[in-house]
């Protein structure tokens, strides 16, 4: 174990713990290497942090693995921190030793120069070696720990709600099926599919959304939240749609919709906040590389006061807006995205709640108002994106909750369980969903979800 | 908003932070209520900790609604708080407002009385209301915030790694399949099944294990874990199988298998001290209640010094013991339950790591020792229930892995990208994986995987 005793980069370089003159150890990936013949210079990244260090060879004869290692390299260097008198790093390391872990030849992709993000969707196994996707994946770990550090400091609870399903939370239809049969056999009985023999005895299929059964969780716990992966099968190939992406969606017993608004505003600026505090090497990394508007944006955002309107006003809004919008403006008809950004980034140049959409275009479980014609729903417009968070306060009227089911033409007898919440102890309560991956799309300025999640999915593609 | 104001129960009774005298409002859910003429009490419990809080009011007549509040009723209560005289409780609450916020009536399937699990099962939409599931899935949540903890602040990034997958880890072959096939209208070709007229464009599975996708992540980010839903097909209705569960896989770049084993050792430490410390209310509860050895169990795995031996070793150790087995003892055969709980229980004593397992018994990926016929495998076993975490150094050379792989009879073709790992920049680097759900089985002492898990997911039942 002794041989493996490394310090990590991100000591040395953010957090400047390691004083100098300490003999250490480093183990990473050669990223340049230069070599003449009175001294020798690698640069080496260990995953820990966006920098490399210096390591200064000031014999390179003495070191005859040298000639072997090339870019992309893995290394172990023990050597004596020093204070570098070079420009623009703090420290180097006075190599003493030098060992060629494993090899990288010509062949290996990552040569030092910049890749297209297309080329590196292809060897997403070795593009985590990347600058840019380095950070990106340690923003997303970080940011994943702070949407748990939110949750579990205000007393909710995280819950598990299930892959494999045979609840359709959307009713969109949109579902990936699981199954074991044999598709070369499948059983049939009476002209029909016989489920009853496939592993679960009835049809299953990938969730959409925990929201259903994180209900239960809120009837029980009081405030639930999952973070976990949902499916959709939309045959999209857009840059914001992916197959399989994970969900934040927190669900709050005795929480109207104002609470679920208030909960919602909270916990964007609280992520917002923690990306600036927590993640700043991945940040300077965004905002130089990426997009040199990334960290203001989250600024922005946090210091706002979103403005709150109903969907009624929108649209009003919208109508007296003389803007030549693609899609038509009219009571009924859905939001569009540039609808959205003309009202976070034109109209009110801040975050935008609206709430109150027509019961027709909303989903069965959205809380019907008195009007009759508006349901309980809300969705967080960001400027650059528009929607970024939408949630709802949810029926929690038994006989309001049937009769909207059965006006949607839902067979409702798959929901026994669902209207049992409503019989029993039935409370108000309310909950929303944040998609991660367009989350770090919006934090990160990457503008492709491809690029946000580490192995993405999407209509033929689920490479490793 | 102000209507819905509460204080959690928990803060009064565990945190103690709420004065007596304060006025105050709860929400939550009636677990019994007494009414007599001059007096009636309310239980009433909302969800945040085991606990109830009586609530007494003094003049029944001032409140009709409470003729309609039966056991299991969602209610809004307002008072105040003071110190209680009755005996086994600190506090109560002096009721001035009362609101029936959702009936339940006699129908209400948890009425004041003990039921069986295997009835709850059947009513998950309901059980976490029961204190014994209330309980459950408090510390379900409290322990994976642990797990995010113990990795986190060790510097080691989250991996969500895919569900979705054309790999399969471990070669077992129990995966379910993902398909947007119409069932009764299969496309072919040429006689066999057209995958690529499928979503992804080839055959498609629910991920068993984020190993593989892991070892990208720690040869680019260093130490990674991932923590996330894995699936197997295997038709076992056991007490301990189920068919999608949670699991936790840290994986690190330049570690050997001493590396990996005192890892494991300070995680497992780690995440029963927090059991006992941060979840003492639920621990309470499961000592009470479930198991009485439940906490007597967790200190005994903290304080002990784990064994260390070779399967090797173990093999002599169990031919040597006369104990009845069941299972036949002999090298190259898997070490049983029984025998690990032999090792642990009986001959040690304690939690026992056995390493370097034959390498005909084990996964392809770990890595051959110099004898030729043993892996850098190891499992830790505890008393009561035997193995709890498994894990390996993986084999990092290229040419070593390709003939273990032939050997094993694989077609190494479906492995690019693994070999892609070991041909740049390679490094010993090793991994362990945890069953969620089963250590929750461990901590808690429930006995059914069904229990641990909020909506299970075993054969023929796939319910919520």
């Amino acid at each position: 174990m002794e041989y493996f005793e490394r310090i990590k980069i991100n000591r040395i370089l953010l957090k400047d713990e390691i004083p100098v003159d300490s003999e250490i150890i480093l183990l990473g990936w050669a990223r340049t290497v230069r070599v003449s013949k009175n001294v020798a210079f690698i640069e080496i990244n260990d995953g820990s942090c966006s920098g490399n260090l210096q390591a200064v060879i000031s014999n390179p004869d003495q070191f005859p693995s040298l000639k072997n290692i090339l870019t992309g390299a893995a290394i172990r260097i023990k050597g004596k921190l020093i204070a570098s008198p070079a420009k623009g790093q703090k420290y180097e390391l006075a190599v003493t030793e030098l060992d060629l872990l494993g090899p990288a030849d010509e062949t290996y992709p990552l040569q030092k120069k910049r890749h297209s993000f297309e080329f590196l969707r292809d060897i997403a196994h070795l593009r985590m070696r990347t600058n840019t996707f380095g950070a990106v994946n340690r923003i997303r770990s970080k940011i994943a720990y702070a949407v748990h550090k939110f949750f579990q400091e205000r007393g909710f609870y995280y819950l598990h709600t299930p892959m494999i399903t045979t609840s359709d939370a959307e009713g969109a239809g949109e579902v990936f099926r699981v199954t074991t049969f044999d598709l070369k056999n499948i059983p049939a009985k009476e002209g029909k599919i016989d489920y009853n023999e496939d592993f679960f005895g009835v049809e299953a299929f990938l969730t959409v959304s925990g929201q259903l059964e994180a209900e239960i969780g809120a009837l029980a716990l009081g405030d639930v939240y999952t973070f976990g992966p949902t499916f959709r099968s939309e045959n999209s190939n857009t840059s914001r749609h992916a197959s399989e992406f994970w969900m934040i969606e927190p669900e709050m017993a005795f929480c109207d919709l104002a609470g679920n608004a208030r909960i919602a505003t909270e916990f964007i600026k609280y992520l917002f906040k923690y990306a600036l505090d927590e993640c700043a090497d991945e940040m300077d990394f965004f905002n130089k590389w990426i997009d040199k508007t990334a960290i203001e944006t989250l600024e922005f955002v946090i210091k706002s006061e979103f403005e709150h309107i109903t969907y009624t006003e929108a649209i009003k809004i919208l109508e007296a807006s003389k803007e030549p919008f693609e899609f038509p403006v009219a009571w009924g008809s859905d939001i569009q995205t540039e609808h959205e950004r003309y009202l976070a980034e034109k109209k009110f140049n801040k975050p935008v709640i609206i709430t109150d959409y027509p019961k027709k275009i909303k989903a069965f479980y959205m809380r019907v108002n008195d009007d009759g014609k508006t349901v309980g729903a809300m969705d967080l417009l960001v400027p650059k994106i528009g929607e970024i968070i939408g949630g709802s306060q949810r029926e929690e009227r038994f006989d309001v909750l049937k009769a909207h089911m059965e006006e949607k033409g839902m067979d409702i007898s798959l929901y026994d369980w669902y209207f049992d919440l409503r019989k029993y102890g039935s409370a108000p309560h309310s909950g929303f969903g944040l998609g991660f991956d367009r989350l770090l799309m919006y934090i990160t300025g990457m503008s492709n979800i491809r690029d946000t999640s580490p192995f993405p999915r999407v209509p033929r593609w689920a490479k490793f």
